[in-house]
């Protein structure tokens, strides 16, 4: 951390900022350049969990309260042990898995993985007749949401446990595991019991309590980048998770929020090679929402493949035209049918390729 | 309502839409132009809660999936409860104190209201000399988080009950009524308990188990805007409290995100006067958060009473350079002793007038 | 500046900054800390004009090239004549004006101004009647586009130098001083030859050719933020104007671009107050541009002027719904009427006034 | 084009938008819903170049002025020329190259072009170094900026006509075609004689006299994205170099700017496809202005050829740590010849392939 002094600051001003460090066992380091007086800060100003207060953002925070302080730099990452440096061998997390010959899903490694399925579980029919369709063009794990976030309180908020029941269905029929929502911490357990992954949604990367709650929790955890979050507050939010002691975090980018209107969000592609650098976890990427427009998901589904994503997460129902919810951003059936072997010859471009369902006795390309 | 369709639509999908919108017992208009063909949707798409699925934001998504649809575009505002057009009075949260005469400080009426207070309670003596300060100073209603969201894990998250107990002793030695963060659905009753005003802060503005939550409650919600929420997601969030039975929103504008690195966050002052003309619900705003910076805390006060707020929610430090949290962006008290009597002359320039506490014998100014 | 390390940095890799340093007479200062290693530069790394290449931004490019190196901090302001610091009173620029008793007007005084007039020039008729209309409510300066951008090569671009000669026609006939905007360096001298001052529109804040040619021109520049810019490009921007010698610049804060689609722009009131303690030049808003929406430009415009704003400038039109660009964020004549009393009431709640053009025989309140 | 009438609105105030309507030859088409009254506007209101004023945008924020307007909602493109309705073939850019087979090199065919070379010229042993370097890698057309522009006036703003003539140097040498900015109408005339391809710098997207003066110019026009330019206004620019009747123009996305801090820009991947969809008009990348980061410049290249990208643009530096300008993003000769054959492997799985310069006897891969 390095303290940056006004131009004009007095020496008084400077010895508090001395006295400030020596109170909470720092030490200070003082260099007076002809722009600018700085102060460089030695030891642990991170903290550790279970520390009491005062300690990383808090110590930021109250420097740059002191008189004379301009500004506040910090030199190293917030966050420890999502990060690379701390965990330097990538993270693979592995998800049982019926419909695959090792019976695991491997999220990290060198197989990159798709997932595919309905936004929302509307009816049996339409979450059996899509997972099959899914399964058999080359996914390994089914999503689908049972209980789901609307922006508006008359729109729909998914079918709960019977959502959840029709998943496990649908399971049992395919093999694939099942990626889903989860709202809240009440609910942890509950979707526990029938998920694979548990995914915190995008509007819940700093529901805190819940990710608390999920980091308790034995199941890995897909976590959205929130729509306006930075790389930082993502890995900060993946920290918390880690810190509970659940150890299997893979990230989703989904696109962020930005002035243009022409798709939903901006997906951000250049987050998956980063987060590869930052850190150690996981992260696949999740173009339907991340463009809210179904004309451009293959586009952007090889775009992060060639850049290193892990994974997929695809919207696709079998009429769109009939979806409770987000209609205009999932595939047609026929669609990811076509996808599927494009990607896999990006994957193979990048020396990766997908996890094979046990099913396919040809190759997918 | 009102689909437009591709440049090339044929026939065959036209036809579709028309049974789609039949099928949703909807009645459609066909008007070909020579750019476009449009069509335009009668009857109610924006639909009413308990009716299932299907409606409004659904529909709209459904119409967008459909061969043909280019676009779909809404000329009806998606919240009807806290819509002025619904409701074209002023709504007044009226929430009980001790320190006025009248007993009640009432938000949303001619009175601008002054809360303030530090940012987290962190001990007996900082709570109550920064509460004495304010009081004195004018606020009648005490701010102060007990329960914390923290960007890290790392992070001071609050004293939790033990900050509740605090503030209800600040509360029957000064009379201020107390405002106050909730963080998750299970904490609703315990700060129920102790606080006058809920606060639902920026990261759990589209926490919807939280908003259903405390719409059942029986005390004022103070509803932070979503660090990148739009004003109709923003009025969404409010009408999902609203439809749960309790009236009592006070909307609270504390700076959106944006490409600025300035300022911790860029205040939207223009939202205020937007939210007058599309809401019934009192609006006020918190120049603390808002901006990050201290030193310009007073003049967005200013800005923010010019431009019609029903309030200001101040953070004030007896030592910024102590504070567990954000001392970057709080007031010290003398700063806050001088910006009292400021805000006073521009709220009576505008034809309006802070409410005073009792105590004060001499008016403020 | 500061040169931050990698964790894993190696010697010879600090050698390497140390050496480079060198080579640019800056000295390095090491700090070996527990989580990072940073090197702070001492020195002049911000250059002065005239010296070749390598320099202020040149540098820290540079050095965030080589091996090792994380990060590179810039502890200081990149621009010098534009800020506080080099020149520590208000600059106050001096329009000459025969609508008041001392001939002049002055920006960045204790006296707040006035301009308003219509977006475009359109015509003598409706030039001139808008032009008496804000005269005799309160306005200094007129206002208007001759040379106008127009988003679609389709639209309206303005009357050019004829529109030019009406401007100067308004003044003959009202005193009040004339700002209207340059487009190219090729028509600076054209401009100057009818205008006051000299308006940079928001697409040209970085065309540094025009920058540079109106830096050598006589007349005051008003410097509009660019959509995007940040306030540090903004002031870099000024600072272009500043070397080419010409001191007398005004920043108007315009709106900048956020995700909220309710405005047509985010007014960043915040930037008023903090330009003041960045830079001592005067800063105006415009809440025309900045809103796009007629229906809360009062509310703006008094915000504006309680953040300390040294003036306004107003899109007024006689019939908004005949204007030729802009007719939905243009004030109907009866507005700017009723808004000049209530703007000069703030203004004395601030303890500031109007600068009151010679005509007005009584107070404006 | 569509009028959205107030819930309130007043049959007069429905009359007049009428009569407006037949004021300028359209014709309108009244739908009285429960919700919302609209009307639905007939004709041309896009205009054509030449027809005095008061057409498309005018007209939009005409309509917006009218009282008892709540809304103008354009149901067709503002762009006509750029349209991919309007011109349903691809447009081929055919650029004069001494170093194919063919003597050209064609952008927006089926071949991907590659376009490397320093930032900014800086020497003649820099520059050849560099051409000599991605030309034997596979480029076959040479960046290279001789006219720079600097955000700071205290910056590097390169070596001017010196630049160009070292970059036709390089050209006669090794037969690569020269793209290279221009940064003012003055300047078009000098850039042309030694450039093949102008580039307009994302600051000048919306230089309109810029855009005019390319747009008579017989040379192609590489367009970069303004940094905060929606993917509309982007083709508004395009649109502006058609309608003077150079049909020859290159988009190319650069980043945008967003609250993300760890990238300079936030490329904005989906661009790619979406503008394939919306206009006929070759789209190239540029990873390195981007993203800012070298370590990430390989995989967006990557992203950007899997998304359909006609081409990249990438910064090559034989000694990044002494580039003039932007050493952070410059790749390295053999981080650039590492990344020509991974280039090349991803555009055949996307079915193309890469232009290839004649000196290479054998394949890149």
């Amino acid at each position: 951390m390095i303290v940056v002094m006004n131009a004009s600051c007095s020496d008084i001003q400077i010895e508090q900022v001395f006295a400030f460090l020596h109170k909470h066992q720092l030490e200070g380091h003082l260099s007076r350049g002809i722009e600018r007086t700085v102060i460089g800060v030695l030891g642990n100003t991170n903290g550790q969990r279970g520390t009491a207060g005062n300690i990383g953002e808090e110590i930021e925070g109250a420097l740059q309260g002191l008189a004379g302080v301009e500004d506040v730099l910090r030199v190293s990452k917030p966050y420890k042990l999502a990060s690379r440096e701390f965990h330097p061998e990538d993270t693979v997390v592995e998800v049982p898995s019926a419909c695959t010959d090792s019976g695991v899903v491997r999220i990290g490694a060198k197989e990159v993985v798709m997932m595919a399925g309905p936004c929302t579980v509307e009816s049996e029919a339409q979450l059996m007749k899509t997972a099959q369709a899914v399964y058999e063009a080359g996914a390994v794990i089914l999503r689908g949401g049972a209980f789901k976030p609307s922006t508006s309180p008359y729109g729909f908020r998914g079918m709960g446990e019977k959502g959840l029941k029709l998943l496990a269905k649908a399971r049992a029929e395919f093999g694939m595991a099942i990626v889903t929502e989860v709202l809240t911490p009440a609910d942890v357990a509950l979707v526990s019991e029938y998920a694979d992954i548990l995914q915190i949604g995008t509007r819940n990367m700093q529901n805190y309590m819940l990710l608390d709650e999920v980091g308790r929790s034995a199941r890995p955890i897909m976590l959205k980048r929130g729509m306006s979050a930075t790389l930082e507050e993502w890995l900060l939010a993946a920290e918390y998770i880690l810190t509970q002691g659940n150890p299997d975090v893979i990230l989703c980018e989904r696109g962020i929020r930005t002035f243009e209107k022409a798709t939903r969000n901006t997906m951000d592609i250049s987050a998956i090679p980063l987060v590869k650098k930052l850190s150690h976890l996981p992260i696949v990427a999740d173009p339907s929402q991340g463009t809210g427009r179904r004309d451009i998901v293959d586009a952007m589904s090889l775009a992060a493949i060639a850049s290193g994503a892990d994974g997929l997460l695809i919207e696709v129902h079998p009429h769109p035209e009939e979806a409770l919810k987000d209609g205009a951003q999932s595939l047609r059936i026929e669609q990811f049918q076509t996808l599927m072997p494009q990607a896999s010859m990006v994957a193979q471009a990048c020396n990766r390729q997908f996890v094979r369902p046990t099913h396919q006795a040809q190759p997918i390309i």
